[in-house]
């Protein structure tokens, strides 16, 4: 199967059968090792010098994470939305208790820096500013330092960023760009399976912690820090991924992240000039297309969903439909991770021999 | 290494291995059969009707899942506590705003049926109780059936079960006890890798989720409920775990529950046998020692550290140590999952060996 779903990504085979090794007692000395040897490197491919923590869980509990570690009940939040994701964020917020100012962009469109600037004049109040540096939903990637200007260049307001899809594949300047806290996941460009998620902390974000009355337990991430001192993590942690991760991130800085990005980009604008050569439209403005994953408008009258089921049963490529409001509107690529041209050329190749039948059949259906 | 922590526990090499597989799409029919088979065993373990939901976390998201979803800020809740994980237990609830009384009994002692009628009959606006059914600080196992028969038989308040050491090691019967939610985790007897959480749910449990007014989002079970209904967990999930669950589940249902009781029953019989046979005295009272794991006194003058490290890197046992006010008393041994009479006499015999120079070290370090 050539999977490209936006997450999970395909794992090198090496990866996954490092998690095949016998388990280790997380309390001990071998294990503190590879604790923080992994934060360590995590801490490098952020690019940051901020508290950076493991969790055992998805990258939503990373982002509830974001929210409850910081946040009290009555915050005024202004949530920055360009997809399902930025939603998600406004509404974990919104479930807390924050009183959340929701600024939403045309989906397959990017986060307007000037868009945000208005409305942080207008509520001066605001403690936080929710953003999603690479939007999963609609295959767009936002402009992260240019939010990051005005959300801390110019108002000084905590910058909490979901980078599940965008970290380790996107250049993300955790500390440049002055984002509080970045929350990552590791089904993405990691090269990993899911099962981990990734949050850096800043010192602003420690004294927002310090004030937050949000209740929060498995992702209190004040326990995270008083175990880190001890080489622990407070909870059992997913000890297979951990072997996995601390092979994958050996691997990305051998690599560079430099090259690591580059070799998305061009993934990227190899599958977008591939999908333009097959005469389907681009869902998200170009201008802000993502490097990890691309969506296709798909023509009108084809059901997306034959069109997916076709590309997996012919031709054993797994793509991915649209979510809420885009579901029958769009099929995405994912290109997270390693990514050959060869596996990209085979799904607008199974795109390409789908479409016809799939035509076909919808019509057949009306 | 003979690895003797009460979790992680040794994984079978091809359970371990299992872990390899590729990546699915956790959105598509192959993995929705996954989610479906094990679900519906994992009901045959909780001997159960009840809904049942896997997490992406430890065993104490679980517990934190079990508190946010039954309860609202300023409910009377009375909490059984025999160690450190009931504390924990309590703790949540009360981090989340619950008004906890805490029924605390001696460690090494059992819960006490007859305490928590009077304090029922005390307190008759509780609304619900926390109980550990097998207490890893302390290897006590808590009658549960007897609790659960005051609790839920003569009082009929909300019966919220940690029984992330039990679950699948020692009887438990989750609808005939009537326990309205029971935690568990992947690392104990079910032969797995931590990473996966376990949590049951009765009817009574949604009509409290109905008036539940803690926040929840990442461990909001209403969103599991909606996703399992078309074969998805809401969040990503772990889905190399869940290859290996799926695996460990099917060999346990074919060994067969009673047999996997008796194996743990088995096994807890001869450690304790083993350790009074080195004249060592066991932590737990003997009427309630848990088949899963053992404590034992460490004898004064010797230091536990001392002990666990000389077994480790003399004789290649991993032990615990204790936790809290246990640290430095008791050392622990683990014994759930595929222990095989050997390994326990393996890690006996490591302690006997290392008692001598430990006692000296110890001496040596006033």
């Amino acid at each position: 199967m050539n999977l490209r779903t936006p997450g999970p990504i395909p794992v090198p085979d090496d990866i996954l059968e490092e998690m095949a090794g016998p388990m280790i007692n997380h309390r001990g000395p071998e294990f503190a090792e590879i604790l923080h040897r992994t934060t360590d490197r995590l801490k490098q491919v952020f690019e940051t010098a901020n508290d950076t923590y493991i969790l055992t869980s998805s990258g939503s509990g990373a982002m509830e994470a974001a929210i409850a570690n910081t946040l009290s009940p009555g915050d005024k939040v202004l949530s920055a939305s360009v997809g399902v994701f930025g939603d998600r964020f406004a509404d974990i917020a919104e479930i807390y208790g924050a009183e959340v100012t929701r600024l939403e962009f045309p989906w397959g469109e990017a986060i307007d820096p000037d868009t945000v600037r208005m409305a942080l004049d207008e509520e001066p109040d605001v403690k936080a500013v929710l953003v999603t540096h690479n939007e999963t939903s609609t295959a767009v990637a936002n402009d992260l330092g240019a939010v990051a200007a005005v959300v801390k260049g110019e108002f000084d307001k905590l910058l909490l960023v979901d980078g599940i899809s965008s970290a380790c594949s996107l250049p993300l300047s955790t500390d440049a760009w002055g984002c509080d806290v970045v929350a990552a996941a590791s089904q993405k460009g990691w090269m990993l399976p899911p099962g981990l998620a990734f949050i850096t902390f800043s010192e602003s974000a420690w004294r927002a912690y310090g004030d937050s009355k949000m209740p929060k337990f498995y992702f209190d991430l004040a326990q995270y820090k008083r175990y880190l001192e001890i080489g622990q993590p407070p909870y059992t942690p997913a000890v297979s991924l951990m072997f996995a991760l601390d092979l994958a991130l050996g691997r990305l800085l051998e690599e560079g992240m430099g090259a690591v990005f580059e070799r998305h980009a061009s993934i990227g604008r190899l599958t977008r000039s591939g999908v333009k050569r097959l005469g389907l439209d681009l869902f998200a403005s170009e201008k802000f297309a993502s490097d990890t994953v691309t969506a296709v408008r798909v023509p009108d009258g084809v059901d997306s969903g034959k069109l997916i089921a076709l590309a997996q049963s012919e031709h054993g490529v797994v793509l991915a439909g649209g979510q809420q409001r885009l579901s029958g509107q769009i099929i995405r690529i994912g290109h997270m991770g390693y990514c050959t041209a060869e596996e990209i050329e085979e799904a607008l190749h199974a795109i390409e021999s789908a479409l016809p039948r799939a035509t076909l059949e919808s019509a057949a259906a009306c």
